[in-house]
């Protein structure tokens, strides 16, 4: 059998898999000198054992422990159970992906009726003793025994209530006592057994209850949420006791190496005098800023100093440090690395190249792209008037405009029906998870910068605001006060998790201004990517959005959103419902000055860079009427109105919309199969855009338009269409005498394009993969359908590894992507090709582009600084180096 | 320069390409001896030269005609124009495809008012010699000048009325004179100048026209019917005249060496005595049967029975053979293989066979397999009593029902309103052509079984009657009349092609019996097919003709047929508005008994042969109302009467209805999607076809049930289904004790699953590629929106070859198919593979099949024949065995 326990002094960082993070990173510590608490780690691999073993831990793995737990005893000289000098420990769950809050702690095992005694004795501080030993049953309860911590709580209340006491250090020793009693009448009546005295019974419950609490339902949604695999198990950490609480010499705090919210290099944290970890961590008592520790301990504060400059300098990235001070000797009891804000983790990577702890690509390499749709998140206009409401902690940055809701159920359920809610709290707990997913924000009215709801909401990149005592909660009237003003359940508040300020109403807002680290990072990343980034965007302000994002062109710029503003929409229709050809050109005539104007915006704005028009591609019906609504009105007016003139007309645009309606629009006729079937609607979208260029270019403004045909499916239809444009670009320099220099290809977007690729290729300049079509043509989905009525339980029941609208596929249809490019280069060895799906918005998509060898990946704006990092990132990671000379 | 011309000796029956079929065949038989007048051919490079040259013949093309014409001079010692002994031609296209009566023709090339004395001086008739002129002023006039023949008949007919004659040869050579004279006023006032006398302009002018007639309307409508290339070109055939009206010595007839309409190997043909070919194929004088030659002229017809056997035997199939008797000299004009009706070559392939001029494979080769659908076509149920209204010549069998039209216009107006015409007419022209491929049937009251209705007909497979001299037709009335009967436009009648028999309004008909030539044939294709072909049936009637036909399993049982019987209807709504699960399952256990029963009288049906079974696969919104019309009766209702206690249901049945739709159903939640999240649908179907066949078992009738998944896109889709279908097995097995073999498989119909073939054949038996919907998903066409909007447009346009649902797209569908045979086969060496699309009853796609190696293909039980044929010539071709143990 292989070693499942090892003493912390047996491993180190490497060993995550086995020891989990926490296990690893106090082996690491151990190693490196640092005051850690002895202690020994039961591997992961016992948890899968256990699990096989159906819940039992077997004799061999027992044995281990027991030899560990011997060898604890010899290094602290401690017994656990002994009365003479009893050892104490911490039983904590472990696993290779840090889930914090996720799982079940227990601390002061070791603790019953004669050690509590011995504790006493020993400490000179019976009132500690008894403390220790209440909260010992209270959490060993719970955790193992799974008592509702509300009955300890309620009958702790009445307690003091009765005693007349405000705070818990008021009780004295005997106080405690008498809450003892009364504490294991409790387990008593619950369990029917009593509270179990001996150590060695209490130690083997607490590590089994912390293997069962890898499969709690919070554990689970936190391992979906963020991705984890179930089969890792989770390690279990038995650490010998220090005591925070011992008195004014002690205390328990929590720490970042650097400002987890801003990057900024500062010790940053919390601590509590006279305390134990957990009130830190759980938000019941609001700690103190750790500078006050300077001045409490400045010995023990200039030690800690030093330790987190030895860990960060160890595992070169920021650390989130736990520590005790029993009696001032300062004790660490966990390092990982800090969960942190966007903001914080490029600061962080670009502060640490400038103090050469990493290189470039390292600090590339820490950012994930996700994260930076943090920083492109608006935030409240200053411009605006308005008046603060109350103020908290800036707990996690970012504005949020919602309703207020006080329950976790609720604000799912309203979030499902599409309402944006804020989340507001007294404090959170793992519980309350799926609310905090749900919320536009989060606020609580306890509890710190490391509280439950921070650590959780700046891992989400969720606004949040802590510790806001002037919000008085009251969840009986579903309502909370500040002051005078009352906001009830469903007012709209606003949040600014970035200065702790909350407002009533929603608040305008505007776009960000990005960070010289942003910048930075960026301007390193696009120095490492292979792939140009574009952007798709369909009108000038997008346009100028993108640009100003560092998007290299314009991928994919949709014309039928022209056709959809309202002031087109009649002239729109007018050409669908046309009889004749006649009728048809008359309503285009009409839209051409309009196009015309579109183009120009979009060409200016985009200064030369490329620009992917691509030709008309919806149904003709998505601009027409509902079927069903309009057939409902004719119905209706037939009844009450039937001499109605308007009726006529109705009728008869009716028939029409019938004659265009399609069982399957997605599959209808649309793309180029309109282009070929009406060539007069996109020869006056390619006068415009030829007509704009000429326009541009006589003013000195160069332009390269790239026109593209979607939907392709055979060589012949790309051939007919690219003459249309090549006749009309011929008409349009006839009629300017300007030659403007263009391009025209395809989207692949059917599955045919891409088998056929070679043959496509022999009439296009460039590829586009239209992988959202193409996804939905190669699974055959129907995304809207799909999204509705099965995909999510197919992500969820794990029939797909994800949604592959999402994340692109590249089992299926990066096959076909694979398959195109390859066919496509085979006849023209120097064809451009690029992305515009949503994919091209996306990391893993964009590494598996990368890998293709494609020219550019298109997305929208607000991604574009997403996918430059995504780039980079792939670019490094399979060695693909930049092209000496690029499209641009 | 390639040579142009051709004399007759010098081709042969191979140069098809350069000769076109007639020039090929007037070679071929002047060089086995037979009685050719002489003469040469342009060749139809020469026509593709003339379109290249802008419509001008070359020079050097010239001079090889000038050369010829001299050489054939020398051979007839006649000379073009000349006084003494003028030489007359005949000018013919001829191209590579027979295109019969689609091109024009010149008789009589070479007359003019010098030659015309001549001719009667060296006949010693006048009354021949002019009025050949005047046919050939007619003729040359419509064919070359343009001049509608309207204006010479008109003329002609009021100078017969004012001459008082009946007929044509009571007109006398000074009546002739009187003709010419008027007809060359009409070309002069017509063309403003005179009618050409230089038989060298008139020689080059009616090649000319040749050329030009390639590519006139009809021409191009018979090739796009035929699907025959536009660029082959035709060639022009110039031969020296024969007459066969020179007198009661003279004759001209057209034979087919066996019965082009049943195959019965005697002589079938027609003649008119003194008259010229024209007048027989024009159908303008019903003609004499050929037997009556026998009667007329003894010596030539022995004479031709011999040349017939000789051309038999030569050509090695049945000959329609083009002659003339001139002055009791027989010359044979034309030979070619005879357009027949499928029957007929059926008998004539097989007895051929029995004859020794063709060996099986052969046999097998000469039967179009789309022909045998004619076989398959309904007969007059001979059991209703039934008065025969008229009768006419039964040019091509088969029954047909439509409304009458006498207009071609309008027969295709009313057909694509989809409604079922017989085209009436007194003789149909190429001109007609739309018309007759349009209806169901065609009647003509004038000509005879050779005649042009008669031969497009048969070659269309359409039911058609001729010479029906008894139905008067009045078109200003827009009726026909048989007697006192009157039947107006738009009347039903029902025709017996087969019979002659025309009847008033509709009969009802029976299916077809097969002949023993039928049966023989495709038990001869049994013995070469690689193939196995099954059929596609829902029902046990199905099943039992698609044994008849010869199916060797069913390849697609569609269970949601099932579902839409009237009785199940209501109980299949139900089960999909259930709102629990509880509630859908009450539904399923009402539906499990009918179910079962299904299976049973379809295995029963099977007698052991293997059944493939597709559990459910549409949306399940298509067993409820529609959308549209629900919403407009509420709207109603809630107007009109508001206070309705059906108001509500229908409400809630809308709500359902409006959740339940998608925007792309085809693309939406069906096939496997619906059995993953509703598995209680399936798992009843599975439980009914296991009980089924468990009692079928139990009464000694062997059941093989292969189970088949729709619409696996991901192998996980398909694992979980599989397993219930497993666990369904054991419990089935369990409750009766009897053990079913069964198999599980899944279509392959989503691009996805060709693609990742691989994975899933580790969870599937067998593939059956469903070719309809991969089709759909590999083009992204909606089969019911293309095939309205835009893929016929594509087809006339070629910008694809053929519509894709009808012939398997090679290079795109193809591609995935040969992908997931290939994937597939390399998980699993075994994996049974075939195809269950409409694809699997078309030539060209089972060709497809068996290249790929597919063990079967399946189509409508009606299709079976065709396939079995199809599939021995595939195996034919490529030289692919039947292996020696078949799965079946």
């Amino acid at each position: 059998m292989v070693k499942m326990v090892y003493m912390f002094d047996e491993g180190n960082s490497e060993m995550k898999e086995i020891l989990g993070g926490k296990g690893a990173n106090l082996a690491e510590m151990t190693n490196i000198g640092l005051p850690v608490p002895p202690g020994f780690t039961i591997s992961a691999q016992a948890c899968n054992d256990y699990y096989e073993s159906g819940k039992r831990i077997q004799d061999e793995v027992k044995t281990e422990i027991l030899e560990s737990l011997n060898r604890l005893e010899e290094t602290t000289g401690k017994k656990l159970g002994e009365t003479d000098n009893p050892l104490l420990v911490s039983v904590r769950s472990g696993s290779v992906f840090s889930m914090p809050g996720m799982m079940d702690t227990v601390l002061n095992l070791g603790m019953n009726d004669e050690t509590v005694e011995a504790v006493a004795r020993l400490t000179g501080n019976p009132r500690f003793a008894y403390d220790s030993y209440r909260r010992f049953i209270q959490m060993f309860s719970n955790v193992v025994l799974e008592i509702d911590v509300f009955y300890f709580e309620q009958y702790l209340e009445k307690f003091r209530e009765a005693k007349g006491y405000q705070n818990d250090p008021e009780l004295e020793a005997d106080d405690w006592k008498e809450v003892i009693a009364e504490y294991k009448k409790i387990v008593k009546k619950h369990k029917k057994e009593e509270f179990p005295q001996d150590p060695m019974q209490q130690l083997f419950l607490a590590i089994n209850a912390v293997f069962d609490s890898w499969n709690n339902q919070r554990a689970i949604v936190y391992r979906q949420l963020n991705k984890i695999p179930g089969h890792y198990g989770t390690a279990v950490n038995i650490q010998s006791m220090v005591f925070g609480n011992m008195g004014n010499d002690s205390g328990t705090g929590v720490a970042f190496t650097r400002n987890p919210s801003t990057g900024e290099a500062l010790l940053y944290g919390e601590y509590l005098i006279n305390a134990q970890g957990e009130d830190v961590v759980a938000g019941i008592r609001t700690p103190n800023p750790i500078d006050t520790l300077k001045q409490d301990m400045p010995e023990v504060f200039e030690q800690f100093t030093e330790v987190c400059r030895q860990l960060e300098r160890h595992y070169r990235d920021m650390q989130d440090i736990e520590f005790t001070v029993e009696h001032g000797q300062l004790f660490i009891l966990q390092t990982r690395n800090g969960k942190r804000t966007a903001q914080a983790t490029l600061r962080t990577a670009v502060e640490m190249v400038e103090e050469g702890v990493l290189t470039k690509q390292e600090a590339i390499g820490r950012v994930e792209p996700e994260q930076l749709n943090q920083l492109l998140h608006r935030r409240i206009d200053d411009r605006y008037q308005k008046d603060v409401l109350a103020k908290g902690l800036p707990a996690s940055p970012g504005a949020a405009t919602g309703r207020v809701v006080f329950d976790p159920d609720e604000a799912e359920h309203l979030s499902k029906e599409g309402i944006n809610v804020i989340l507001v709290r007294t404090e959170t707990t793992p519980d309350d998870i799926h609310g905090i997913i749900a919320a536009q924000g989060v606020v609580t009215s306890r509890g710190g910068m490391t509280s439950h709801a921070a650590v959780v909401a700046r891992g989400m990149g969720k606004s949040c605001i802590c510790g806001c005592e002037a919000v008085k909660i009251d969840m009986q009237r579903k309502q909370f006060q500040v002051g005078e003003t009352v906001i009830k359940q469903l007012d709209t508040i606003t949040i600014d998790g970035g200065t702790g300020e909350i407002f009533a109403g929603e608040i305008p807002m505007i776009a960000p201004e990005l960070s010289k680290e942003f910048e930075l990072l960026l301007s390193w990343a696009d120095q490492e990517r292979s792939l140009d980034v574009r952007a798709n965007a369909d009108n000038p302000e997008d346009a100028r959005k993108a640009v100003e994002f560092g998007a290299e062109g314009i991928g994919l710029c949709r014309t039928e959103h022209m056709f959809m503003d309202s002031e087109r929409a009649p002239i729109v229709q007018q050409m669908i419902l046309a009889e004749t050809e006649e009728e048809r050109i008359r309503s285009l005539d009409q839209l051409l000055p309009m196009q015309e104007s579109d183009f120009e915006g979009i060409f200016e704005a985009m200064q030369g860079l490329p620009v992917t028009i691509r030709l008309l591609d919806p149904p003709l019906h998505e601009f027409l009427p509902d079927k069903e609504q309009l057939a409902v009105e004719v119905a209706e007016m037939q009844v009450t109105d039937s001499h109605s003139p308007g009726l006529a007309a109705k009728e008869k645009l009716l028939k029409r919309v019938r004659q265009l309606h399609e069982s399957n629009p997605m599959l209808g006729h649309r793309g180029c199969r309109l282009g070929i079937i009406h060539p007069e609607i996109y020869e006056m979208q390619v006068t415009a855009i030829f007509n704009s260029a000429a326009k541009l270019q006589s003013k000195g403004i160069s332009v390269i338009p790239e026109i593209m045909i979607p939907l392709v499916g055979h060589v012949n239809e790309l051939r007919i269409l690219r003459e249309l444009v090549n006749e009309t670009a011929v008409k349009v320099q006839e009629k300017t005498g300007i030659q403007i220099e263009y391009s025209v290809g395809t989207m692949i977007e059917v599955p045919r394009a891409a088998l056929t690729a070679d043959e496509i290729a022999t009439e296009a300049d460039f590829f586009s993969f239209g992988t959202n079509d193409l996804t939905q043509t190669t699974f055959g989905y129907s995304r809207d359908d799909a999204e509705g009525k099965f995909l999510k339980d197919y992500v969820d029941r794990k029939i797909l590894p994800d949604n592959p609208f999402a994340v692109l596929d590249r089992e299926g249809v990066g096959v076909l992507v694979k398959t195109g490019i390859k066919l496509g280069k085979q006849t023209r060895p120097d064809l451009k090709t690029g992305i515009c799906g949503e994919h091209g918005g996306e990391k893993s998509s964009i590494e598996f582009c990368c890998q293709q060898g494609m020219d550019y990946v298109s997305c929208s704006p607000y991604r574009v600084p997403l996918a430059r990092l995504a780039a980079a990132q792939a670019a490094i990671k399979h060695g693909l180096k930049r092209a000496e000379v690029t499209q641009k």
